[in-house]
């Protein structure tokens, strides 16, 4: 893969998508070579357009000679499928151009398996040397959040009907928002909703306890992805975006956070899958899960006797 | 609280909400009073109607003289809070019966941790004595199905104009939905979307891989909960699904295995602090993280290396 052969990487994603027990060696095996991608995230509530948006952006991308990875994720039921499929017809433009690698991924565990798994598939894409890692969300739940914290430029899109599905989760998107998108601009309610947004914004920096690392305020664009109108200025966006990051070496220090934190998520991940291993081997461990499944003993007092059982003092 | 006293119940709740120290002695004082209570859940998305349909089942329970617990969970960000204190309003006219306990929750911390949370609240309503106790999320994101999965009997409330944004949910909702509610079923759509969720949910029967506990298929109810249309009719389903769970044994193979889960959540839940402790604490162990944050060191390596230095060999 590292020599440029793309069935190797999708072979390579689809071992890192199965969670299997050779992934800690392909990714010691890239470390080296990581960081040189900018990732950037694309979510949104369903039918916002986010798939034209990346196909749109892709194609800029492209007219100058990058080459663009593209991750879809959807973290809903293995069940639905229909959302994925979709992003696939509509960037089959772009799957006749070896210069474009385009990838699906659906629901693997949970617990920030799906996050973990699409922050490993993103490596692989910026081990394997595009300059550009698009990765696209199909809902604005928190899992979705998860996943576009792992991007380094995140864009948020949302159109006029989106509505009361995006109220609820407005202030988890204006936290993770470095552009705001209104798609589908030419539809009544656009120009009411680009203004909720710049003020609920201006609320929200007046508000915010966290100091900000770089100077940015979130912008709100306009776009007509279908018909490619203001894609141009939101890819400017993304591009001032990217150079005010990595000027200022806010970059850098976001994704050493991020490193620590995805350690964190995986350290979680990596305990709680040996915990169901030794509910099975530990007849004294498997007995407080029995008490407690019985409600004879109160899951607090469970967690004090097992993890004193499983952990080494500090 | 054990008593009666519903101001120490409230306290309780806000120590609980908090995550103080106090938790583990809190929840084995009321462990031998658990599992009276019947919980229902009621999830959909924003807009659906769901604090009036609690609304109006709360009344429906009381001129049956049933005391009932209701709590209206928001795992969106803390900075919105709008959805909760709508239900407050809603629900106003039955904050002066002695006999409702009304209560609202917001976000606290992550992983699991709502969830976590919620499940602690319910306890406190059920031990002191709610026969019924009500719990509403306000969306249908993965945080608002961790919570109604605590829920013995689920409601999922949908509005014609749910459309797109359910879409994406719709796996999800149908694992969890024990009875679907098309509500505002004046409105048009509200034929076909009923008939879309039978034959959906026809279609996960035959496709799901789980074997059925229980002899019960989702029943689609239409309601008008503002108008008190149908409200009769979905109590009466949700007693026989109480009455079909009580029957087989199922109810108590369900909580066996909600009681598993939670276990587990509360142990993972602990050991994420325990790293964070430890972290300060360790030097070796922070040199690792520093070692993955400057991106010189893998994660998969560090994990291994963390947790032979934290673990006991099983």
């Amino acid at each position: 893969m590292l020599a440029g052969d793309r069935l190797a990487l999708a072979r390579l994603i689809t071992r890192v998508e199965n969670r299997g027990p050779e992934i800690p060696e392909i990714m010691r095996a890239i470390q080296p070579r990581l960081g040189r991608a900018h990732v950037l995230g694309i979510t949104g509530p369903p039918g916002a357009g986010k798939s034209t948006l990346v196909d749109r952006l892709t194609s800029h991308l492209r007219a100058e000679g990058a080459a663009v990875g593209v991750l879809a994720v959807d973290p809903s039921s293995p069940f639905t499928g229909g959302a994925v499929l979709g992003d696939r017809i509509r960037m089959q433009a772009h799957t006749l151009d070896p210069e474009v690698f385009i990838r699906s991924m659906a629901t693997r565990g949970s617990l920030g398996g799906l996050a973990g798994a699409t922050g490993d598939v993103l490596k692989l894409m910026d081990a394997f040397g595009f300059p550009w890692v698009l990765v696209e969300t199909v809902g604005v739940g928190q899992t979705e959040l998860d996943i576009v914290k792992l991007a380094d430029t995140t864009v948020v899109a949302l159109v006029p009907e989106s509505g009361d599905s995006v109220q609820a989760m407005k202030a988890g998107l204006m936290e993770v928002a470095d552009i705001f998108v209104v798609n589908k601009a030419d539809r009544d309610g656009a120009h009411v909703l680009m203004a909720e947004l710049r003020f609920s914004m201006h609320l929200h920096y007046s508000s915010s306890a966290s100091p900000k690392d770089i100077d940015w305020e979130t912008p709100v664009l306009a776009t007509q992805a279908v018909s490619d109108v203001g894609v141009t200025e939101l890819l400017a966006e993304v591009k001032r975006h990217r150079a005010v990051l990595e000027a200022g070496g806010a970059l850098e220090k976001r994704r050493q956070a991020r490193r620590r934190a995805e350690l964190r998520t995986l350290l979680v991940e990596r305990f709680a899958s040996e915990v169901l291993g030794r509910v099975e081997q530990d007849r004294a461990i498997a007995r407080v899960f029995d008490a407690v499944a019985d409600g004879a003993l109160d899951s607090y007092s469970a967690v004090s006797r097992i993890l004193s059982t499983m952990l080494r003092p500090p």
